[in-house]
């Protein structure tokens, strides 16, 4: 331990740093004028609209946490398959995870009437407070998750007593991953749910809107409008708050675990907390370097943001490098892991800028395929999809192999996976600063909206356009950023599945493992071990079954969620074409639109339909750990892992992509506007909305959550799994 | 041996009866009047283009064979790292394979003009030739490709002297294995050159002709329409039956190894040989059961077709039970491997149909979703696609369970490895009926393209229109079946290519393996034994990586494809609007349409478009191989098959309900032909055909040969490859 004892406390203290400047950013957002009356009555109904979704979908996933809450208890209590305190870290994971989503939007519908009004004056003035706000949510997420982190572990050093040190972090660790499970679920909702509904809203405005009606986006005779705005909020912005919560704690939680496994104790356990502490501090730096005349044209502004990023950077290649000679002098090379994760982050995100960007080949290509018509559009804008997802899995495989090998996997494996797992940890160390440009896309998107609405003066929507496609680019390298440390993450979750398994093993009684002949004391076995136990090998039918199974479950899983978002589309044509039919003088402006019905439309149908895709990515590693055991569940991992994230990829780079081709010919390119090479290009816009904004993302999710699902349910599956192959023993025995 | 040793003879036999009937039913339909001279004239232009466009196909692959081939005997003769037969069972492979393509196709060429004047007379007579036609491609492909077999084993079993009886089979069957290697490349170049040229026709032909001339598919006004049909039969005749050829010699040959491996010799070598040989003499019983009224209305044909394939069925289920029980007495329940492989094979083909009928709920709501225009079709087609991936994934599970199962494998891995691949076997063993009704309908497709180019009467389009109705139903089956065997046979390649493997060890001189403590007479070792030793278990990140980048390569190669396609397809419509433009009277009927120059830029565009999918395909375990050694080229195979199965499936069903969706509306539903829906489902069908019959069907072969290239560089990266852990192990050494 030695001075690693008091290091740890860069842990909390970067987490209360962080919470500390979110409640001051949000009191210094709050100060700022709304704007117009108008302003604020349209601020209002997004905020209603947003509160009172996040509310019905809290409601729901009560029922699902109060309900899973008493099954784990039941399994920690009753069948004894489980560690005692995993139901409430459960609930705590879950808690806050929710709290950060629920602030974050909070506080993005209070900028986004005040950013409208900023933009009056200028677009500094804007940027400033859109990127402030964003940078609330961004803090809140990674101020929350490590405050969760440390306290659970400092609580837990002190509960669980254990003789052998050894087994003591073993324990620790794989109790403390079962809150990342809490996160994961409350993620999978945040994601499904607010994906369908943003998703539903906007296609079905268009459709109805910019399509039948003619009439622009945003337009307040549109009474799908605030709906649309309020997804903005409920998707992308508590959305990608829950999922990158998600990741956050997954990733540092894991590889706490894998530091256990890999016998470096106390300091291998803390070395993942404190590297994201100084990230949290790092990330708030550079949000404050983030600066720029108050005269700044677009590309100033985006140099700003970039300038804050790598200042971020920097700094935590500095503190990483210091921190990990001192906490780990035995393994210092593990720096070269984390270094790789964190550049890997930054090459994947500049690839799907390259891909989606307007001003690139690909979304050109689009757009100039447009001109023979939809068809040829949805054709190409497939093919760039399909071929970007080269560059990041690559990128994610040669990060893998560095960060395993500078880590010493090849003298031992465990510590390669530690690796594997800190990788993981140091791409989303600038979690801080990448979620605030991230979340600040919405707000500026909502601005606009705002802008468009309350008939500002066209230079104030020129200013906030120009903030939403600084957004657009930021936002893009935010998914691929996303997906990158899904993937790292999930691929610690798996490994450190492993420990959750020698747990239930431990539970179930065993004390020593048998196989091959020999005999190993469980509590030293290691992974190895444990995969050659279970003999894990990718020609054992059961996880070769479980890898073809894990493919096509990402699939049928996008397949539910681009269904729901039509269902939820094809409602808010049919509400819109009512009122549009009944309330007079509405198309002429002279009277209103009733926007609360939209709101509870897709509310409903974005409540609805989240269920079955939840109930898939729970169910799955259950009935497959029941029916094909442990080499099963792992093969389903690695499966949904490997194919949802090219799928993933697929369908955020060619959304973004189509989105981009139809502004690059908004841009007077082609036609421009209102040609038919622009109608061609919309339908691709429409097909990239579900890809890009709700399946694509959910897919982040559905990796990650299949993992700790497997993770809570390791014990119930090391002693009642594997079923199949009992039965046909049992068969030929006779 | 005992009574085996005669029985092998069923083998030889069966090939020569296909081949005897094959021939039998060609003369037949030749003596059938081809009908006007007009008649004779177009389909003398599509004869002319297709066989043209297979030349030119046979010059580039014939390149490519004489350097792999040179390739091959360096790595024999000058490296010593492969059997100095490897070179030659290449070449044959390719040969047979190609030389199958050539007559189905001819025949085909033949049998389409006899199709349209026949149905002049009646459904039943058109059916008759369309299918004896059909049968012809069906019987060449399993007779040459158990002929090929049956020759190689013949000749080895002389030639191959070796003291011992386990390694004399386990070195016969591996050198047999890389003629598949031949079979496979001419199969990658006829699926993506096919599949290219077809689709760019097509598509462009659509583009240029239904959408901006308004004039009707196979109008003789169109300067495409040649190429269009001349497409259907480079793509799904030449195309299909090279893509069946391989899986069939793969599937027999993989167990044919996986058989020597599990120790069974002799008999169990042979029993693939014999189940495929029974296989084609019940699909020659069932194909001259395929009879019906002269009266015969559409239904009864379709029971018709049934009725043969059934009867094949139950006569090979009858054989095989004899056959193994007599072959294999000591393990008679890889008859029940034998029945899953087949019932799986079923199960498939009657999903895909369910997913793609325009009589069942899939296509419809896609159609009804066509009421909101194009962007919902495509967002409701991917849908449709995405979640009909569920039944053939977990139908191939549950039978590569039950194969694994019934043939003992929970008891010795090897046994059970070779259940899976006799039951990939027993699910080809009807390929020679199921192919036939599979190249029927391009017959039919082109019969009806004759029949409008010459305008004959009304009924006679009518009639060509039910046949090619039939087909396309029997096509999707047909598509399934495909996937389907090409899944469960690249999983007996890559088992088998653990077996290559030790032949490549005992090439490099091993005489023993090495691991945990143990020391295995290499001879001796198991494919347990290779698994350990190697640790291609599922968390070692080589094969992790490997599995990444395997399913990432199977949406990069979809992507090219596409890309190819699309890029034809744009040539196409430029050519066509200048013929338009130059050629005077053209689009009045009153002036000739120069076919052969589209003829021409299709052949070339595709020729070009083809090597760099193809280079890929080669290269891809190449390099894996030399960076990561054979836990990373297993990774590689296992990531490639369960993605590509899936993302197969998604495309050929996504592709096949628009096209029926589109159909559906032109029966008359939801405004019918020319109305807005159709518009849009026309937009889908465009998509979906580079789906169902260009990046589709590729994957098959993708998923294939990326095995068999392994099993033929089994040896060199025995020796050489694994650069990566060598680096890394130098550089820490330091």
């Amino acid at each position: 331990m030695g001075i690693a004892k008091y290091l740890f406390y860069i842990a909390p203290l970067g987490s209360l740093l962080g919470l500390g400047f979110a409640s001051y950013f949000y009191r210094q957002m709050k100060q700022r004028p709304e704007g117009t009356i108008e302003m604020k009555k349209i601020a209002e109904y997004v905020r209603e609209g947003a509160i009172a979704y996040l509310k019905q979908q809290y409601k729901v996933v009560a029922i699902f946490f109060v309900v899973a809450a008493l099954i784990f208890a039941f399994l920690a209590y009753v069948l004894k398959v489980q560690n005692p305190f995993v139901p409430f870290a459960f609930l705590t994971g879950g808690f806050f995870s929710g709290l950060s989503g629920y602030l974050g939007m909070r506080t993005a519908t209070y900028a986004s009437a005040r950013t409208t009004y900023a933009a009056r004056k200028s677009l500094n003035s804007a940027l400033r407070i859109a990127f402030r706000s964003g940078a609330v949510m961004g803090l809140i997420v990674v101020g929350f998750g490590l405050l969760d982190i440390s306290i659970w572990f400092m609580i837990l050093q002190k509960v669980i007593k254990v003789a052998n040190e050894a087994e003591k972090w073993h324990t620790i660790t794989t109790t403390m991953l079962s809150f990342g499970v809490g996160a994961s679920l409350q993620a999978l909702f945040a994601r499904v749910g607010g994906g369908i509904y943003t998703k539903g809203a906007d296609v079905g405005a268009d459709l109805v809107g910019k399509v039948e009606a003619g009439i622009p986006e945003d337009d307040p005779r549109n009474p799908a409008t605030i709906a649309d705005n309020v997804g903005d909020n409920v998707g992308d912005v508590a959305g990608m708050g829950a999922d990158l919560y998600e990741s956050y704690c997954g990733s540092i939680l894991a590889t706490a675990a894998l530091g256990a496994a890999a016998g470096y104790g106390y300091n291998g356990v803390i070395l993942p907390m404190v590297i994201a502490g100084v990230g949290v501090i790092s990330s708030l730096i550079g949000i404050f370097a983030v600066k720029s005349s108050e005269q700044a044209q677009q590309q100033e502004l985006l140099k700003a943001l970039y300038r804050g990023i790598n200042l971020a950077v920097v700094l935590i290649v500095v503190f990483a490098s210091i921190l990990t000679y001192l906490i780990l002098p035995q393994n210092r090379w593990v720096l070269g892991s984390i270094l790789s994760g964190l550049i890997a982050g930054i090459i994947i995100g500049k690839s799907t800028e390259y891909y989606t960007s307007p001003d690139k080949e690909p979304a050109q290509s689009i757009a100039r395929s447009a001109e023979t018509g939809p068809a040829t559009v949805i054709i190409t804008g497939l093919s760039v999809g399909m071929i970007s997802t080269a560059i990041p899995v690559l990128t994610v495989g040669v990060a893998t192999f560095l960060s395993y090998a500078f880590a010493g996997g090849f003298e031992d494996m465990s510590k390669g996976l530690y690796g594997v797992g800190i990788s993981a940890v140091g791409m989303l160390s600038t979690l801080g600063i990448t979620l605030a440009t991230d979340a600040y896309g919405p707000i500026a998107d909502n601005a606009g909206g705002n802008a468009e609405m309350t008939k500002q003066k066209p230079i104030v929507r020129e200013r906030t356009d120009a903030l939403d496609a600084l957004g657009n680019t930021t936002a893009a390298t935010g998914k691929g950023f996303a997906i990158g440390s899904a993937a790292l993450t999930a691929m610690a979750l798996i490994a450190s599945y492993l420990e959750e398994v020698k747990a239930g093993l431990k539970l179930a009684g065993h004390t020593v493992l048998k196989y091959g002949g020999q005999s190993i004391d469980l509590m030293k076995a290691s992974i190895v071990d444990l995969i050659k136990f279970y003999d894990i090998h990718i020609l054992n039918p059961k996880t070769l079954i479980g890898v073809f199974v894990g493919a096509m479950l990402t699939f049928a899983f996008c397949s539910l969620i681009m269904k729901a978002v039509g269902r939820a589309a094809q409602q808010i044509v049919r509400e819109v074409r009512r009122q549009f039919k009944t309330i007079k003088g509405l198309l002429k402006g002279k009277a209103k639109a009733d926007y609360a019905s939209c709101v509870e439309i897709v509310t409903k149908e974005a409540q609805k339909s989240m269920v079955l895709p939840s109930l898939i990515a729970v169910l799955a590693p259950l009935l497959t750990g029941l029916l094909l055991g442990i080499p099963g569940v792992v093969g389903l991992l690695v499966g949904a892992l490997t194919s949802g994230f090219s799928l993933a990829i697929m369908m955020a780079n060619a959304g973004g992509s189509w989105d981009n081709a139809k502004k690059y010919i908004e841009m007077g390119n082609l036609g421009g506007k209102g040609s038919e090479p622009h109608k061609a290009a919309v339908v691709g816009d429409t097909v990239g909305d579900p890809f890009k904004d709700a399946a694509g993302p959910s897919l982040n999710i559905l990796i990650k959550l299949m993992s700790m699902v497997s993770v809570i349910l390791a014990g119930l599956i090391v002693r009642y799994g594997d079923l199949l192959e009992k039965l046909v023993n049992l068969i030929s025995k006779k």
